[in-house]
């Protein structure tokens, strides 16, 4: 994967936690791996197209979920996520995706990104492409974004 | 969802398990629905983009994904899907998404298809678009096609 690629994504999501956010947002050690991407109970999963094809999957907690859901509404307290609050997550993947797509085109590179679809529960992901995890420490949770695409 | 482009998907699946898996299939009455999908143990995640965009969801059991890998290495029992099974669960869905494209192309509607993702586990997916759900029977047990797209 073209490390340029791989800052540019990583640059996106911490824009959009930073500046939509208003967090206090880390960038840990990335890490490469093979094989399976445990969901962390929430998955917010892109398709990639274009010059590249894969997914970027965004994972947190559902406390994280929450937390994000509930700034989005202005520091709301959330309870449980319904389905406003799903939306809300899903929009969250959105914001990413456009961000996602612009940080890309500076690096030349051009993608399209799919509308995100979100998965909750206890799962792991199966990828042959080899993908790497960018781990962000923020005041409401990890948030561990997965790149999992290779060049067209 | 245009009802042309659901039946295209619809064909597309069909396909490739009535022949590359030689497999008698039943279609079932398809449902419409928004809010959640289960995932049903394993799903098969494929991105669209192009006059389409959302996602392409095939859903069945932990135990027909064994036996559509065994009937793909020609026939084997799978006991358990290693790294190599769920590369080979991916590919099922790679076969689908080429049909699914080559099917849409037929109703004069143009997508890409990402490279697939596979989820293991007990999880749902939340999407704001509504979906369609197709159900097929097949010899290896029920596989569902869950269609989430809107028109760009």
């Amino acid at each position: 994967m073209n490390v340029n690629h791989v800052n540019a994504i990583s640059r996106a999501t911490k824009e959009i936690l930073t500046n939509h956010f208003g967090l206090e947002v880390n960038q840990e050690k990335p890490s490469a791996g093979t094989g399976s991407i445990p969901s962390n109970n929430v998955a917010v999963i892109l398709g990639i197209k274009g010059e590249l094809t894969g997914q970027i999957i965004a994972t947190f907690s559902g406390e994280t979920a929450k937390k994000l859901v509930g700034t989005m509404m202005g520091g709301m307290e959330i309870q449980e996520l319904d389905e406003m609050g799903w939306s809300a997550v899903q929009e969250f993947g959105n914001w990413v995706a456009g961000t996602t797509a612009t940080e890309l085109s500076k690096e030349a590179c051009t993608i399209d990104v799919t509308t995100p679809i979100v998965n909750e529960g206890d799962s792991k992901f199966h990828s042959k492409l080899p993908f790497v995890t960018i781990p962000f420490t923020t005041g409401i949770g990890e948030v561990r974004v997965h790149i999992a695409v290779k060049e067209e």
